[in-house]
């Protein structure tokens, strides 16, 4: 059941209180990408630029990413966003973006990747997410990662997108935003009467929570001590969740209760090192022993 | 194996965004005797003035209290605190505090309640809970509830404490605040090398932390939607967890794991309702109904 990853990839530049880096691999679809990876085939489409080497392409290669939708235009550069990490590491500032060739992306997907079966439509501009479904042939499960960016300057079309997916994802400050709903819990049952099958409400190091008319499910996120760098940990849940998905091939209750606690997982992991360095460290093994762990915190 | 509870009754006057209520019943040994006398029969050591009257004694009764260990002062007056919610819910000013007979309160335990085998000690003066602590005779399991403004106040008897007790149970910000870590694990774990075999880092609606030595649970808070007042959520989820595990009577990591849970539940329930008024239209039933329904949205 092939899985399509749609999203951004971007060089960041990142301070934390205690550390920086400089042009580091980041952006939606490959922090998505590199996280679906561990669970099952991922087919990607983005954009980049000239500056983008092939160091980059194997980096993703390497992960068992089909990079053949990744659109380089020469003469333009890459998406480059930079942003420093407050001392809780919670709240950040966005210290410059330059979109450069992801300003005009318009997604051609390649015609195998049309009928893909599961779809993440990861972090973006909502007019892109639209683009994508117009070209998808009889997907089984799309989900739309979106953010308070989307909410505010295409708030009409993310409500069109929402008649047009089944899954959205969002944080919680997002969620209340998009319902003028200050509990989290009423917001989440207000998004699902808009249009998505269901909502998963992300809540950064307090986990996430799923809403869907018949069910709830709550994961909590998965504890660390390590925190490097949180960028990317949104897109990491995303990925990871529909890689699971994909990879068990359907969406009963039980798979999509494990598949959150994957996504807590590989969030969790990749919030532990700059980029996808630390995910670069594990493998399906690995992750699989954090499950377990998980599990043993949370059964009761 | 008898379960013993010492802390403060109170009446409280509390403003919501949305309402107010005057002298209502309060007190971190009321909300803690009344959520664990869901599971087992509860003894309660507390102060209380004239203004005490026989319906609030039968009142806690009714819940399978024994109230023998109420002290009433004939010419004082019953602490009471006032306090006011922000919008948010979350945050909250204390606008009147008048200690009465609080102030001079020093326990004096019945000798039948000097025996008990599961103690808490509900969030008050360290300087009490450590009277507490004097009185035991053989106690297997205890338990201390802190907060701030001990934390402030008697930090010293507080660093005593912990090397007195089995288990302290605080709040994120102060486990920080205590510690001087910014992170919520590195924190708690800390914690543990001070003193107690294992703590309890509460999160509010984000649940709750478990540390021990060899253990590290997790379990998130109960979704509500109808939050009317948090004041006593605190004081339930503990009450509630030394209940049930009274009512097993073993201290086994399942046990243990199952307790967060039902303490999860039970404060959910105390911050659907001023006072003890929603955990009194409760029974061991609605509970168990609850914890079906909590493990459905949990397990994984």
């Amino acid at each position: 059941m092939s899985l399509l990853i749609v999203g951004s990839v971007a060089f960041d530049t990142i301070e934390t209180p205690t550390t920086s880096r400089d042009n580091i691999l980041g952006g939606s679809a490959t922090f998505a990408s590199v996280a679906a990876a561990f669970f099952h085939p991922v087919q990607v489409v983005a954009v980049v630029g000239g500056d983008w080497e092939k160091s980059h392409t194997q980096r993703l290669e390497k992960r068992g990413i089909d990079v053949s939708g990744i659109e380089i235009v020469k003469d333009g550069k890459t998406f480059r966003w930079s942003g420093k990490y407050l001392e809780n590491m919670n709240d950040r500032e966005t210290l410059d973006t330059q979109l450069n060739v992801l300003g005009d992306f318009q997604p051609k997907l390649p015609d195998k990747f049309r009928r893909a079966k599961y779809v993440l439509l990861a972090n973006g501009s909502t007019k892109t997410q639209h683009e994508v479904v117009d070209q998808l042939l009889g997907p089984e499960l799309v989900i739309a990662d979106t953010m308070n960016l989307w909410i505010n300057i295409e708030h009409d079309e993310l409500l069109r997108l929402m008649k047009r997916i089944d899954g959205l994802v969002l944080n919680d400050s997002e969620a209340k935003m998009l319902t003028g709903e200050a509990n989290t819990v009423t917001a989440g049952r207000k998004l699902l009467t808009m249009g998505p099958k269901f909502v998963i409400v992300k809540k950064g190091e307090h986990g996430a929570f799923f809403f869907a008319e018949y069910e709830t499910y709550i994961v909590p996120a998965f504890p660390t001590e390590n925190l490097v760098d949180p960028t990317g940990a949104g897109d990491s849940f995303a990925g990871a969740m529909l890689g699971y998905i994909a990879s068990v091939g359907n969406t009963d209750p039980e798979t999509i209760k494990r598949s959150l606690a994957y996504g807590a997982i590989v969030a969790a992991a990749a919030v532990e090192g700059f980029s996808i360095e630390q995910l670069e460290q594990l493998n399906r093994d690995t992750v699989e022993q954090r499950m377990s762990e998980f599990r043993k915190m949370t059964s009761f």
